[in-house]
């Protein structure tokens, strides 16, 4: 691809009208760009003039619509795909043939309870983290048009990582703390909690209420990612369910402190973090 | 004690002007009580018009300070004690002489990330719920009392329950998330975690800043509740990752389905509580 052919969005197509994709129409609405919602089936004309493709669909659906759309990106566009795994879709995109378009891997740090484009928002994403996982080769125009893209509808930062990394800290930031609430809540003194809560049980179940078709896809994509995640959480918890049966105060004090130390020092760094 | 000396609340003495203790004397105020607060080295003379008396000291400090104040109560006095965990002070209290008062054990499902007066709020219980762990012999118009109180001052529901049960629940709904968001954020990943996380991990880690003091005292006092919890969750825990690490995708939905399907009912029994 030739440098020339890189230039400023101006043009965006979405594909797949659920909570993200929706939310990213309306986004880039509001945001001033000429925008195409596209459904799963729709034709590829709509994607002739689109300099950026949003590809909001399920996960396993995602590689199958850009290889059979391969052809029909114009000169210079650049192709997003917006799911929560990204190792397993840049691999399966490796080999695609790519003429004049660059395909970017995506997740927004955004998402509501609900589901559907009845529950989309032009604002879903403001201050949130947009990361991208390019390939090797990605031209760094590209991702400064990205940048410009994302921070135009709303996003407080972009984070540009490999996918090995993306998928390591999503097992850790998203996907821990989905099994931790579903596995809370399986608990048989759950029908007995009202009247026995405050915040900080509400804040821990409340994503218990998880679709197990979408979650169980997604920690099995990231399987490789996930299970050393679980293991070193378990292990963690063990060793203080152990001081708390040994009654060893010190050994408690020490781990409370250290768990207390990580969080203070990451909200130190949140504050100070570069934003857009 | 005779049913004529159990009246009306009217006069309330608050001993301890922490948070909670602050927040309850400004909110007595509120409420139109005529208001006594009391520092713990304070002498009794400000507690013989005191209906109420709302211990809010440090766990250790309330069966000494209730013991060696037993004499100054008045007839038909009812003295609830504020902390969190509930059979060790019932038990401690057991043998001391209560010569026409009445003590009731109390856990207000209320706080703040912050302590001391400076934080204390005249709304901070709005909508809580209040528990009560009364002795077997508590009169009834006692509790009666309470009720009114507890809703005045702005509480949602008033639970009454035994000492046992108060320290399983709370085991469960209280020192299981302090544990889990301490052992959370002792992962190594906390360090890059800017940019990777969304609400879900926020509301998981946010009380891992937690007092290693204040905590370590509340987990080893509730030891006998706490320690099954923990192995129940660290067995729930282990099963979800077993599953993941064998690509068990029937196995995870079935235990996000059982997980999700407790959390809705738990969530239609919140609906559906009485208030008050």
């Amino acid at each position: 691809m030739r440098r020339s052919d890189v230039g400023a969005i101006r043009t965006v197509a979405v594909v797949g009208m659920g909570l993200i994709g929706g939310s990213f129409y309306k986004a880039s609405l509001k945001a001033g760009y000429r925008t195409v919602g596209l459904h799963h089936g729709d034709g590829p004309a709509a994607l002739a003039d689109a300099d950026l493709v949003l590809v909001c669909l399920p996960p396993p659906a995602i590689v199958p619509w850009i290889r059979s759309h391969a052809a029909a990106f114009r000169r210079g566009a650049t192709v997003v795909d917006i799911c929560g795994v990204k190792s397993p879709i840049l691999r399966d995109l490796a080999d695609v043939p790519r003429d004049g378009w660059t395909f970017v891997g995506g997740h927004p740090m955004a998402g509501r309870e609900v589901a559907g484009f009845e529950n989309s928002l032009a604002d879903l994403f403001v201050g949130a983290s947009m990361i991208l996982t390019p390939f090797a080769d990605c031209p760094g125009e590209t991702l400064a048009a990205l940048r410009d893209y994302f921070a135009s509808v709303g996003f407080g930062m972009t984070v540009v990582t490999t996918p090995e990394k993306h998928d390591e800290m999503i097992a850790f930031t998203s996907q821990l703390c989905h099994v931790v609430a579903t596995s809370y809540a399986r608990d048989d003194l759950v029908k007995d909690s009202v009247g026995f809560s405050a915040g900080s049980y509400a804040d821990m179940t409340r994503i218990a209420t998880q679709n197990e078709n979408d979650w169980s896809a997604l920690y099995l994509a990231n399987r490789a990612s996930l299970v050393p995640v679980l293991d070193r959480f378990i292990e963690r918890m063990a060793g203080f369910r152990d001081a708390v049966a040994a009654g060893d105060a010190d050994e408690l004090k020490r781990l409370i402190v250290e768990g207390a130390s990580a969080k203070r020092r990451e909200i130190a760094a949140r504050a100070a973090a570069p934003k857009g």
